[in-house]
């Protein structure tokens, strides 16, 4: 198989990480003798420095050449620091979701056994979770009208919902119901929200087009909590890109942490894969991050993006192996035990390799 | 200390767990010597179904006369199947926030030691957690103009702010972290919502004029994982309406249970107090509901209502006795072992006022 992939490692930890997820996927290439042919390409901060701009023309031309996109992180503390400052890295990663049409974001809470203890969570509660979040990524409010009054002292953001941008994530949610667990839950703010209402709604009426899987609805707030108090009792898990990204960051926690979850982003064309973990500029460039989730990307690039499930499969296996052994990156390790071998960001990526 | 206090019970388990609050005003009353005046009145579905309005202009105007409010629960499963109805519980609870100039919603993560091990988050992760939450409560995606496009495929709700009430809150945020551990987490979507770059804008600002309380600023997707992560890292959190509601919604894993938590409603001038858990219509009339939460919420009405902190204690202290002897509602109890007793509402309540 021959694939053209864009590579965007973007700011904070990204490049670092990204490396190894690039990496990955050369490996794979060279087992399986599939060809994939790598570009890279600007975004974010990194791109602002070089072309004042967060996502440049080239970049979005390489983007809608590839076939594939597996992306680092975005974001950095000056931005952070200064909210009044116009040009932002965030509104990179935002346009390329909407220009691409990247509207669904799968987001899997992949629990490996081995790091059941690594959760704040009790193991047992954890123990055989398996949820699939699709969070809706090119509406919402991150995308209605942003609004700053002249005098600077109000400023507003539309929540905007369309029913059929609503539908088309709901038909997706519900077939990748069907192959799994046969559960859904939508969460919303039904009782507030008019947009919640929409979605529900719509939600209700695709529901019939599915009657082998069954549906609940469920407010936000209570699914924050639900999500932790007993997370088995979700599969998938669908909802709009504001809560959607707070549920999934949250989710992060079963997994053991951040830096062991990536997504996929599809919609009309080109897959987007990356780590849910962000920029991270804390500890960016001192060896600490944990290349794990962008290997994952790579892993999801090749079973969603390219169809190839053995190739995916040796890469969580690999990686399953690895902290078989004990080897743990400082976000997994357990601080309080000499039990584990901890790697820095190449040493684990290199490890994975091997 | 002569009071009139309101009571509303509202719907689902409101009403069988208010009694239980009220119970307990009562019985303080009686031991320190108090007169407490009460009156009752309708919000909600219960008040639609009598007088067609969520929040009548009978129950609005004593709750104007009265000094202090003690309140239930709103909702009901009827409106949440059906988005499409017009009229629903939930404006009757918003209306009277907005009315009564409720802005800052105080929910103190108040931990028991006894219920350590109810949660499904590690004990030694929660040892030692003591949050305040200062939510804002009359702004934000609540109360922005909301808009159903005339085909009904396009719904949306403004998100807007306006710095002064960021700034009423964000005082009252920082006035408390100086009676406290003088930390103050700030938390908003900035990198994203221009409604949040003004939220962490004025935070900024008013942060100047308390430079004896350490100010952080977190984006609320790592504010949702971190507080499950580590929540003892937490002091104050300040933020806005709908982060709020769902970051207090999680945080009640933290103290076991919803059931374990009060909150109180603050603004210009009379109080409002009441669980954080909602209706939960499932387990309405079926003894099965904690009532603790409405009795934590007049313990906050006595402490933060009326200044009496000796009443306020007693009532928490009680609690605590309660929970050492093994007493325990269905929600915070262990199914798995033997070790507690467990009550239904009524049960407990009666013997918390024993
Ligand atoms: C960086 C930020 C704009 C982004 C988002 O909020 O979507 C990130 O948190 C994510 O989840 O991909
Ligand atoms: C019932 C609902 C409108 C309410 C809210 O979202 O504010 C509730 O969840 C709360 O937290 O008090």
């Amino acid at each position: 198989m021959k694939k053209n992939i864009l590579v965007i490692p973007g700011d904070g930890i990204g490049p670092e990480v990204t490396t190894w997820g690039k990496a990955a996927l050369e490996k794979i290439a060279e087992i399986f003798g599939h060809e994939f042919v790598f570009e890279e390409a600007l975004m974010g901060h990194a791109a602002i420095e070089v072309t004042g701009e967060p996502l440049p023309d080239e970049t979005l031309e390489k983007a809608r050449q590839s076939d594939a996109i597996l992306f680092g992180a975005i974001g950095h503390a000056k931005y952070d620091n200064d909210p009044s400052l116009k040009v932002r890295p965030e509104q990179g990663l935002l346009k390329i979701r909407k220009e691409l049409g990247l509207f669904a974001n799968l987001r899997p809470i992949l629990l490996f056994d081995e790091l059941l203890q690594a959760s704040s969570i009790k193991p047992e509660i954890l123990r055989g979770t398996d949820i699939l979040f699709f969070r809706e990524l090119t509406g919402d409010v991150y995308f209605g009208e942003k609004i700053r009054s002249e005098d600077r002292n109000t400023a507003s953001d539309l929540m905007i919902y369309h029913r059929y941008e609503v539908e088309r994530i709901a038909h997706k949610a519900y077939q990748a119901a069907q192959q799994r667990n046969k559960r859904l839950c939508s969460v919303d703010k039904a009782n507030v929200l008019e947009s919640s209402r929409l979605w529900r709604e719509t939600v209700q009426e695709i529901a019939k087009q599915y009657p082998d899987v069954e549906t609940e609805h469920m407010f936000i707030d209570n699914a924050a909590m639900q999500l932790i108090k007993n997370p088995k009792k979700f599969d998938v898990v669908l909802t709009a890109n504001l809560f959607g990204d707070i549920l999934t960051d949250e989710a992060s926690q079963i997994a053991g942490s951040m830096g062991m979850l990536a997504s996929a982003s599809v919609g009309e064309s080109t897959g987007f894969f990356e780590p849910i973990h962000g920029s991270a500029h804390d500890i960016a460039g001192k060896d600490l991050a944990n290349p794990l989730a962008s290997i994952l990307s790579a892993a999801l690039m090749l079973e969603i993006g390219f169809g190839l499930k053995e190739e995916a499969k040796l890469l969580v296996d690999t990686i399953d192996q690895v902290l078989k052994e004990g080897f743990r990156t400082h976000d997994i390790a357990d601080q309080n035990t000499n039990r584990f071998k901890v790697l820095g960001t190449a040493e684990m990526g290199k490890l994975v390799l091997k």
